[in-house]
């Protein structure tokens, strides 16, 4: 790898400008470090150019150095994916000023936008033009497109809507070697050899340079009921799900599952979070239809699958929100979740997923094995039944301290890793790799999925100058 | 290349057994010609594994040996992407006798299925599970699953369900060296690197052999409703669908786009098909909504926005189906029209797509052309218009005859393509490149995109042996 030199550096000045570069140290800090400050790393500079052909000379004057680039957008993601090593060596590539909504096209039910687009941005602008964009997640006040798109982003919506993936009809790419490939089409059908935009969504920087995206717009939701049931096992919200899924079919828009851990920790730390229910049950979930017509009979048609499922007895008891404010505090107690478990002391977090049809199974399986090894840890079990998706997180026994239970950390991972490997699962279901889960992945990944995605590395990044050290 | 040898030939017996080898000139024939008899070739001989051990077993040792391997379904392709080439070096790798459905998973909503099961197969046993696999197309009775993945196949359902690549979680294949690559994983969350399996869903066989599946499965549709709607232009029809979407969201299933001169050939040569309408009109869409509920007001909701199209202009007339007898005459119209076509001479096809909002434009540009460059000639313009897939078929003009408007085939097709690439479209929507397309492809798309193309085949398939002559 070379290494940046002053020549090089005027050069890139005079393609994006004194605006688009940061040398000193004390500015470049927020670029350096992700928003948890989890990760941490040295940047030679940090480049900002303003528009695609911006960053295709960037790139194509640090490919002839030999320059490693680090694409960075919101520096919301949870592994790592955006920071720079620590040679100081790494140049980091911020995509924040393309920031274009450039066509808003109702017709094609599209929106094309720019990498640097916030998330927020983009579904504020789908709903000035009485769209919907469906994707929707925690960090979207500060996340971009950009980031989206690199990691294939989830969320709360993809039951109904699919990840990020699904959403993208198009996008423009700025190459490894700095040309720039003009996939930014708004096709719904296009058959005309390899769908090259799937080889960059997901692939965290590591093959090039997302810059913008023609992105799938969806009708305007105006109807929506959310009921909070409690279930007798996960098995039981398996069925459930089957049974509503059947019944209202995509109306069927959230089906959030949480162990009564979960909720106790909410109900302990989360001000204002009431248990709806008199009795304790050992299972939840929170169950989101919606519509897109006004008034549509919500409230009757999830009664009528709720009847069924007490007959069943698949629900043990539920309340339906009667008003936005009850809506409101129902989510409030599954978003609280995350927050809730850290006044416990660490909180290890795993993002799995399995076959929906295996959740009971992997539940069982883990949970036995986490006791048996690592007696009186808390699990906090909670996700998106429909997704597969569980977010399986594990805090210390009760009374016991913080640095025996974080030695821990690796060995509490390595059997719940196992366990989701013999269930034919994923070890990240919607965070991606980044720095963070690159040695797992060496681990638990088939060998030959790891030969093919480095023989596409070797083809369309031969110098390893995107983004080294991540992923793969 | 290599050529086969008896000692090979020999090997592979012993690997598919007697059963598994067609070496006979005359059984070999309906494998070396598409259901059209629109291509031919010749071949050194038929292999058909029944197994994916099996399938991998003849791709090592052709692999070793340097025969080319030409995959082959039911032969029912457009454009003779199954269909061998001229050497008789090549060997047909049917994966025909590859029918088992290995797995119906209700919880997870899949079913697991071999490369060689028949659509319609498939669309039964989710049926049987209380479900719906929603890919519909003409061929459905003959088409194998893995035709239908190698050509990312599309159909009527695309508008609600998406194309095969959207109903696919998972894919097993067999790569150019004959290793298994094993991504049959039934997941709808897996962010751990490269989607590898979208490398070879719409692929034609170039890069590796897909021997099954993990497939999506939806709810059942019970409710559904048809209607015929005459308007004044095509803008009408993107103007209906935007607001058919935005009322209905996805109960709107299906909204085909008819040309006048479509229909007077289907009136012309169907029997029992009427004109629902005494006037005449410009174009014609059948709407079809559905849902998952028994007995849904679909009528109520059809009616009300068809009430809004008439005060807007955007329709003149309409009729809703009162009963199945009806909902398959007015499909009859739809579904008449490729066969109507051929009783009026040669039909030159053309299978494009553009953005929705382009359809009005592309139709006046490409209409404008043609009738300036090949006065007379009949424009049959029908499609799928939420997808933005067009097959605009062109007739020979009226007493005129065949042979000198077969000889303008090319430079019709290029007025037509040209206009497509004007609004960045695609020459090849649904039905994939194969042998038919394959120089059309190198004139139209961008440069960049085929050796992005080319380096993805060099690096997976670098001896070429992998279906040559196909899409690059």
């Amino acid at each position: 790898m070379g290494r940046l030199t002053e020549t090089l550096t005027k050069s890139l000045e005079n393609v994006v400008g004194e605006a688009g570069l940061i040398r000193d140290s004390e500015r470049m800090q927020s670029y350096l470090s992700d928003w948890r400050n989890a990760y941490r790393g040295e940047a030679a500079l940090v480049v900002r150019p303003a528009s695609t052909a911006e960053v295709a000379e960037v790139v194509r004057l640090c490919a002839q150095a030999g320059i490693a680039l680090v694409p960075q957008g919101g520096n919301t993601g949870l592994c790592g994916g955006s920071i720079p090593d620590a040679s100081g060596d790494q140049v980091v590539l911020s995509l924040t000023r393309m920031t274009q909504i450039r066509q808003v096209d109702p017709g094609n039910e599209t929106i094309t936008v720019e990498a640097g687009v916030i998330l927020q941005r983009l579904q504020e602008a789908a709903a000035e033009a009485g769209r919907l964009f469906p994707l929707s997640l925690g960090a979207e006040g500060s996340c971009t497109v950009g980031g989206n798109l690199a990691t294939n982003a989830g969320g709360t919506a993809v039951l109904r809507y699919g990840n990020m993936r699904d959403l993208t009809l198009g996008v423009e790419v700025v190459l490894p070697d700095g040309r720039i490939w003009n996939g930014l089409r708004g096709l719904r059908k296009d058959n005309t050899g390899y769908d090259l935009k799937q080889l960059f969504i997901g692939s965290e920087g590591t093959l090039g340079i997302i810059t913008a995206a023609v992105l799938k717009l969806y009708p305007a939701v105006r109807s929506r009921t959310t009921a909070w049931v409690a279930l007798p096992s996960t098995q039981a919200a398996v069925d459930l799900i089957g049974r509503m899924r059947g019944l209202c079919g995509d109306r069927l828009t959230g089906f959030e599952l949480m162990s009564r851990q979960s909720v106790e920790f909410v109900l302990r730390h989360v001000a204002g979070c009431n248990d709806p229910f008199a009795e304790v049950h050992p299972w939840y979930v929170l169950i989101e239809l919606s519509d897109t017509l006004l008034d549509a009979p919500l409230n009757e048609m999830l009664e009528n699958g709720l009847g069924e499922a007490f007959e069943q007895g698949e629900a043990l008891d539920a309340v339906v929100a009667g008003n936005e404010t009850q809506v409101a505090a129902l989510w409030k107690m599954r978003e609280g979740i995350s927050e809730a478990q850290n006044h416990e002391g660490p909180s290890l977090k795993h993002d799995i997923s399995v076959p929906v049809s295996s959740i009971p199974a992997f539940i069982e399986t883990a949970d036995q094995q986490l006791q048996a090894a690592f007696p009186g840890v808390r699990i906090v079990a909670y996700g998106h039944v429909g997704d597969g998706n569980l977010h399986y997180n594990i805090s210390k026994p009760v009374g016991s301290e913080d640095a025996p239970f974080k030695a821990q950390a690796e060995a509490i991972m390595h059997v719940i890793y196992d366990v989701t490997r013999a269930f034919a699962g994923s070890i990240s279901a919607e965070h991606g790799l980044g720095q963070a889960k690159r040695e797992a992945a060496r681990r638990y990944k088939d060998p030959l999925d790891l030969e093919l995605m480095r023989t596409l590395k070797q083809a369309l990044d031969p110098a390893g100058l995107m983004n080294p050290g991540k992923l793969l």
